[in-house]
């Protein structure tokens, strides 16, 4: 068998076998095929796309390139989630203390964020002591006592999907669906989980802007997941606007312990406890959903589910007393206010661009060697269809360097839209695929 | 600049600008766009295309990454011809005597051959003491005294292309007729001709099976370097079977004498002959293709392109002598015959099969450091149409090992087929392009 042959099998359409999809993933993980030819069938990919058959192949293969957790001695079934990202996303840090404190595990392995804002584990850092790198055996430990544990990536996860990642990210061969989908569910599958509710984001600020593509995405997570045995449901949620109003790492702490506590009843809450209840059906914990919300509502008004959130810093070496109104995180020194330079309504809120000005600010990395500054974010006081007089603030920006606040400030600005006509406000969920 | 935002650009259909083609040329010479940039850059090129324009800059680009050579001093236009390659394909060693004798440079620079049978550097150097590694000077030497020169390609020209080709070719990028176009016409530009004459082969032993593909190959040709400010020319002919009777390196130089002497009127005769009245209407030494045809006859029949050939020969270190009756170059030691098994008519004869039982013998490279043995070949004594009668002599099999004269021959009794019906001959020459 050849490289060549396999890239020109793929350029001519015809669908890879297993044996020479084995082949690449075997070869571009030993160094046998080189990245030039990788790159090479990515794009022939890009192009001829991939069918079911093989892009479960293609993922069970880079999940096999490295470590498979097991979690089978831990009773019942292990869920997570995954979202495709966006700014302002802290949901994580609310469904998985509600679903472990409802006694179904989350084994929950996050990346970082790369651009924007921070990933998850970014935002756990946040927290004095929080500790992300766990060796297996302690986050075994962690899971088996709490029912949750929160851990970044490690080398040994699909190690040969992560070095593709990597060169997929310099040769524009990100964006191709079956590509994708191998990526995201081998890493999952690697963390030994059975079921997994995806939050598949949609819309100006998301990684998939037009709603047929992300829904054509959730579907084929959602059938190759299946097919890799695994209970799957994919919730295509909005991301015009930035989720929640806090962004920044600290911040979407603060925001997220007021979800937990009951303090917050916006979308962000209304989405995450919808995953929430989603994770504990995939889960068998329930049969029906309305059961499953309820239970979802019950723990956030008992207040287990935010003690269930203390607890898991607690074991992960955080300091739980910080999170109470947030006086123990990181605050920035400075903060101005975007104030509106009209009256009306807003009429859009670009996430991106809010995500831009965050990092710009420190919140995020432009490169993978930039340090973030946990303390600094952007909170919006205003989202899309609310009404604001002149002058008013639409948002206060919380820095600590000086120097950076004009960029800052100038991108924020220009995310904002107001004008004179009403807006009806969008369902943050717009679809769900099972 | 960025080059991941050059492939995205091309992979989403847009046409590269000039800066954007430079920026990729330059970058990967000097090595800051890797190797796996390029592949997928050309796997983009392969599904996207590129327009005229495109091609011309990528073109221009390619030449200029290396030398360019210039006989501005030496008066008139200087032509050349090239081939897109077929098996028994000898046409060079023919023409460009004609057109010298008839005053006109031909500053012919050739590429080797890999697989099948040998290139025009490999035919010459079966003729003892023929050099084909000539430097600058001595090149321009030769081609000032005898108005022709016959050498290698240098690492010096378009150095770009030579690597961006090794890549295509283990990256299933080779069949782009945009890439084939600027990798052609980047190393014939660089020769610092004025006006080329194209050889496009098309049929069951061509590169382009396909009578559209060659065609649209051959226009694109002719109308990128038109714009590159060159007389360009394309025929368009036949290679569903091998061109002439005899296949390996001396056999083609002797069949090449027998067709300068006057010997020989098949289609070897017919093709080099027209491809050599295009060459001088495109230098301009004609006006009229029926003068030139005309000069061309005159040429054969004066002896005067013999005595050309001699004479090149004689400057470049060879012995002309070689070439009386064929005596003087390597012969083989061995033949064997190779029979009809039935009475009919020739029905095919596979090139590619015809020149792979050629290789077999040594008459060919599979890999580069191969050497070649210029002895060793076919001679092909019927051909498509031509009666047979079960026991006659097909072809025969020149060879000094006899190790491999068995595969040889298996190899050669596959290429002919021989049938009940009448075939019609077909012309050589489909169609010209201009």
């Amino acid at each position: 068998m050849r490289m060549y042959d396999i890239i020109r099998h793929k350029r001519d359409g015809l669908a890879l076998t297993a044996e020479e999809i084995a082949f690449f993933v075997h070869g571009y993980a030993d160094g046998t095929v080189p990245d030039y030819q990788a790159s090479a069938l990515a794009m022939a990919i890009y192009w001829q796309g991939m069918d079911d058959a093989e892009v479960l192949v293609m993922t069970s293969e880079m999940r096999d390139s490295g470590k498979v957790l097991d979690w089978s001695d831990l009773p019942g079934l292990k869920v997570d989630k995954h979202s495709t990202g966006g700014v302002g996303d802290k949901t994580s840090l609310i469904l998985a203390p509600i679903v472990a404190a409802a006694g179904v595990y989350v084994p929950m392995i996050s990346g970082r964020g790369l651009g924007h804002t921070g990933g998850t584990l970014d935002k756990l850092e946040s927290i004095p002591g929080f500790q992300v790198h766990l060796s297996e055996e302690r986050f075994r430990q962690v899971l088996a006592s709490t029912h949750m544990a929160l851990a970044g990536q490690t080398e040994q996860i699909a190690p040969t999907d992560r070095k593709l990642y990597a060169l997929r990210d310099v040769t524009a061969t990100v964006e191709s669906i079956p590509l994708i989908v191998s990526s995201i569910l081998s890493k999952k599958l690697a963390e030994g989980i059975d079921a997994l509710v995806l939050d598949v984001k949609c819309g100006a600020g998301a990684f998939m802007k037009d709603a047929q593509q992300a829904e054509q995405l959730a579907r084929a997570l959602v059938k190759v997941g299946k097919r890799a045995g695994k209970k799957m449901v994919a919730l295509l949620t909005d991301m015009d606007q930035p989720l929640g109003r806090q962004v920044g790492n600290a911040l979407e702490v603060v925001e997220s312990v007021e979800v937990l506590c009951g303090k917050s009843n916006g979308v962000l809450a209304e989405l995450s406890f919808e995953l929430a209840a989603r994770m504990l059906v995939a889960a068998d914990a329930f049969v029906d959903l309305a059961g499953a919300r309820q239970k979802v509502r019950d723990l956030i008004g008992s207040g287990a589910a935010m003690a269930k959130f203390e607890e898991v810093v607690a074991a992960q070496g955080g300091d739980p007393d910080s999170l109470h109104n947030g006086t123990g995180l990181p605050r920035a020194a400075h903060a101005r206010e975007l104030r509106a330079e009209a009256t009306g309504i807003v009429q859009r809120i670009d996430a991106e661009a809010v995500g831009m000005a965050a990092m710009v600010l420190g919140a995020g990395r432009s490169t993978v060697a930039d340090k973030i500054d946990p303390a600094v974010g952007v909170s919006l006081h205003r989202k899309v269809g609310d009404p604001i007089q002149k002058g008013e603030r639409l948002a206060t920006l919380r820095y600590n360097d000086a120097a950076r606040i004009d960029a800052g400030q100038a991108r924020l600005q220009k995310a904002y839209v107001i004008g004179p006509e009403a807006v009806a406000k969008k369902p943050i969920i717009r679809q769900v695929i099972d």
